[in-house]
């Protein structure tokens, strides 16, 4: 059955957790050396090493199981089943030294974001959702909030700069459509969001490893996330995401981001 | 004798953070309701509470100084030992659960901030600064990084929402004279900068009661704060911080700053 298989990967994928947050608790206290990759983006030795040990884990639990990760690419991802891996979303933060990074692992059958985690070493807060059941944090059932008029919204968006000139109108709409913005949130704002601490979700520049985690933690707390257009969010999906923990919202925050 | 007065002074601002922590601690994973202030800033119960009670402590301990607080105003703000209290700097990311929030407590003779604390509740990291002896953090000495060149440096400012039209250049200057910009750190990205994780922190908007704290933990750690023209920080200052974790680079930064 679906659910037990559900059920056995969701409890493999706390296992990668456990194991991504021993490695990078250990490097908590310590400066971090980082380099810039092509796109400009910063990446460290731990990045590379915790997303290597995880792909192990993997390929010998499930060989038939296809792989994608920030650090170390695509391994067979047309397989039914296709592990989505981010080993520390939030490089800045952690460069800097602020507990929102954390890590992201995502399990897709047929492209579907089945299973979700985030997990926060620096705070020892973890995510999970899996489809079918109710998500959790640290095995505490969660629930979104409502929010019944937008103009009393807290939103989030990680980074401003990623915001193109293309884009930026987009955003100061839905700013001016809500009461506060708080930035640099990372993967923790979305899980905030499904946790009923803020009430939407905006970025762009976004790749599939840093959102396909975040899909089933927010469905399963009753809340939607999409991209830009509405569309459900898959490897193929674009770089824009929009959160709402409140149904009604998220339907009305895509309006406002087609600039009806 | 100065020192001994100072030691004494130090100990009890680190009741004062026990006290606050306790009590922030205690609504971490409680939403908590936040109502706008009159310049549309978030307050909550929360924020007035902890500083009520930090308040009476010091006029018990210390009747014949004065207080400067975030939510209830001035109180013989003439007094040669003045504290200065911000219960939480960060409201946002208290509000939305992210957890570089922290309680920001500064002790001034004659105007010059002598002792500092910073403390996070979410993460139990107290960084202390005092006049005459090496920064800590949880104890341990702490010490700024050397940055030998601007460009490859880890930049922060807090919320790019505070830059009106007329300062928004000079946060485009340093961010294009610098590698990368992290967002959202409040107290806790000027925190870093002091312990070796930050190279520089730039914001506007401030109060006094956002910074002062700030300057004994990143002085006695061998950076330096100051305001964008160089001045030292202190009751009277504007809204604008620059801090660095090296002097000289400070000292270009203020060049770049003023436009040269």
């Amino acid at each position: 059955m679906i659910d037990t298989e559900l059920e056995e990967f969701a409890a493999f994928a706390g296992l990668l957790a456990d194991t991504s947050r021993a490695e990078l608790r250990a490097s908590l206290g310590e400066p971090v050396r980082a380099d810039p990759k092509g796109d400009g983006s910063p990446v460290t030795a731990v990045d590379r090493a915790v997303e290597a040990r995880l792909r192990e884990m993997i390929a010998a639990r499930y060989p038939d199981h296809g792989m994608v990760g920030e650090e170390h690419g695509a391994a067979a991802p047309d397989r039914e089943w296709v592990w989505v891996l981010d080993p520390i979303d939030g490089t800045l933060p952690f460069l800097a030294g602020l507990p929102v990074f954390g890590t992201l692992i995502a399990l897709l059958r047929g492209g579907a974001p089945l299973v979700g985690v985030i997990d926060m070493p620096a705070t020892e807060q973890r995510w999970l959702g899996c489809r079918g059941r109710p998500s959790t944090m640290n095995g505490t059932p969660i629930r979104t909030r409502a929010c019944p008029e937008l103009s009393t919204a807290l939103m989030s968006t990680s980074n401003p700069d990623f915001y193109g000139a293309a884009d930026r109108p987009a955003l100061e709409r839905l700013k001016a459509a809500t009461r506060w913005t708080v930035y640099g949130g990372s993967c923790l704002a979305y899980a905030q969001l499904a946790a009923g601490r803020i009430d939407l979700g905006m970025d762009v520049a976004l790749d599939p490893y840093d959102y396909l985690a975040l899909v089933p933690v927010i469905e399963g707390a009753g809340g939607v996330i999409t991209d830009w257009r509405g569309a459900p969010l898959t490897l193929g999906s674009g770089d824009r995401v929009l959160a709402a923990g409140d149904p009604a919202r998220h339907a009305e925050a895509l309006e406002i981001l087609a600039g009806d």
